[in-house]
């Protein structure tokens, strides 16, 4: 693995066409507006370019394609044959999900901020910036095209999820001048910060109210855990696709330095999803578990059931607590 | 009532002493991140300057006066006899409060960001930005002094608040400048967004659980309203004091237009509490029931009992609805 710098990054792609870009599995804003200004830029520039994700992309992310094309197709990535294949946002091959995985066993490039990355892509741009899409948008200054303003909304989209809307420790003053710049190019902040933020369905209102009283509390108030089961979903009638913003409800509650969010897959296995505050280490704690993450946000699985998994948790996170 | 600018409201505080700054009533973020950045940095330069608010200041605001102060004591204030007065974010002079209002017939400066700004004072220093303390940061530049980081935690902490965190449609290009600066400067962006957004009590999320459970729909899922009884303050514990961002969460249900918060008081009436999203005017729909407002946020009170107030509201929101 060779790692390279957003000029070079750029470099690279100027070279290239027929290029797949391919995002994380369950993808967020940051990863599809990391892959969509790429495809924009780069498709300004003459080249074709498409994205392909193991996933359905949510219709809230529709703007970020551009009004020509309302519709997303995903079927038109998997006919695809493409010369030059990138990963963004992507910190393992695993994250690509199953199909991807296997069609693409090897990664030329791949541009990323998660220090976790594994370096299986043979070259890598990585920074430690709030969101991938930073990176993204200094490489597009590389390439010397200044984004039209669906350019700026995608780039904004990523800046703005992956920092809780400026509200995160990761947030950098470059993370702000960079908002700053997306807006003077035409981003439409207040409209994508209300379909992000803002919006919430009534399932997911009836889920949250169901959540809600799932509520447990650990060592004197200092760990919360919400558990959110199959039989959840149903009597909501809210999914997974709905979820984005739940695990970060627990660590709201107050004195909260842990919270975690217990989510029952289709299968009835568990995903554990930490958000901690300073100075406690969600990824330490999650590396324990198999999985990892970023400081202050981390997830794992359980291994074993879920009253066995949830007990061996939280002793590790009780170890944590009592060594912060 | 004279208009003049930044560089001029710099020379005048620089030629006084003895200050008394005034915020106003139920005081949030951006009128007491104003006046606590310029008290430190006036007094910085040798001068005594003092805050005063009619109302208590709340604890959660307690960083902004620095650790050598712990308590701030308005009582101070109260015994100071000022040889200067200015007023910051007040819009009208009654929003001062009874006794500041009574004590203070004149005020000779005032710096503002309210477009509605009655001039009230007989030197208005007024820009239409996010957040007053915009310009208190642009005044303190003229004033030739570096903010530190206490004086930085102030001013982010009234950009933060009044933009709910960079989300609405009031933030420019300079307001994320800014922010970038003072974080530069070393202001805890992450602990101030915590305590301002992402803190919720237990007895608070007991409430909205409660509320939740509330939820009524009309007009095709275009106006949504919930209601907040005495009797679920009691089963939950909470109070009017934890509720500032309840009135919120009807119109985040997707597809939502006006979004209705019915609060009961103690003595039995209901304050109604209304969002809306363009086109649908609050502040019509309001001024009907002998109310008024913003645009987006306005509010009222049941004349009526309960049923028929709602029936007369739901009536006026359906006509509002159609004709918008």
């Amino acid at each position: 693995m060779k790692r390279i710098n957003e000029a070079e990054a750029a470099e690279i792609l100027k070279s290239k066409d027929n290029i797949l870009i391919l995002t994380h599995r369950s993808p967020d804003g940051d990863t599809l507006g990391c892959a969509f200004a790429l495809r924009r830029v780069l498709s300004g520039m003459g080249k074709t370019v498409l994205v392909d994700c193991s996933d359905d992309i949510p219709k809230k992310y529709s703007y970020m394609w551009g009004s020509s094309e309302k519709n997303y197709n995903p079927q038109r990535s998997m006919e695809f044959t493409p010369d030059f294949v990138l990963a963004v946002d992507v910190a393992d091959s695993k994250l690509l999900g199953a199909r991807l995985m296997e069609k693409f066993p090897e990664i030329p490039l791949c541009i990323d901020h998660h220090i976790s990355n594994t370096g299986y892509a043979k070259m890598l741009c990585l920074k430690d910036s709030a969101a991938a899409c930073e990176i993204v948008y200094d490489i597009i200054k590389c390439l010397g095209v200044k984004p039209d303003a669906c350019t700026a909304d995608c780039l904004y989209t990523g800046i703005s999820t992956d920092t809780g809307c400026f509200r995160y420790s990761n947030v950098t003053p470059e993370t702000h001048i960079k908002a700053a710049e997306l807006i003077s190019l035409g981003a439409r902040f207040d409209e994508i910060n209300r379909v992000m933020f803002e919006t919430k369905t009534r399932t997911y209102l009836r889920l949250e109210e169901l959540v809600l009283n799932s509520i447990e509390m650990y060592f004197g108030g200092k760990c919360a855990v919400i558990t959110i089961t199959k039989d959840m979903f149903k009597q909501s009638g809210s999914n997974e696709t709905e979820c984005d913003g739940i695990a970060s409800l627990p660590r709201k509650i107050e004195g909260v330095k842990v919270g975690v969010t217990l989510r029952e897959r289709a299968d009835g296995t568990f995903k554990v999803s930490l958000r901690t505050y300073a100075p406690v280490d969600a990824s330490a704690i999650c590396a324990k578990m198999g999985g990892g993450g970023h400081a202050r946000a981390a997830g794992c699985d359980f291994a074993a059931d879920y009253a066995d998994g949830k007990k061996q948790l939280l002793e590790i996170i009780k170890t944590e607590l009592e060594n912060a």
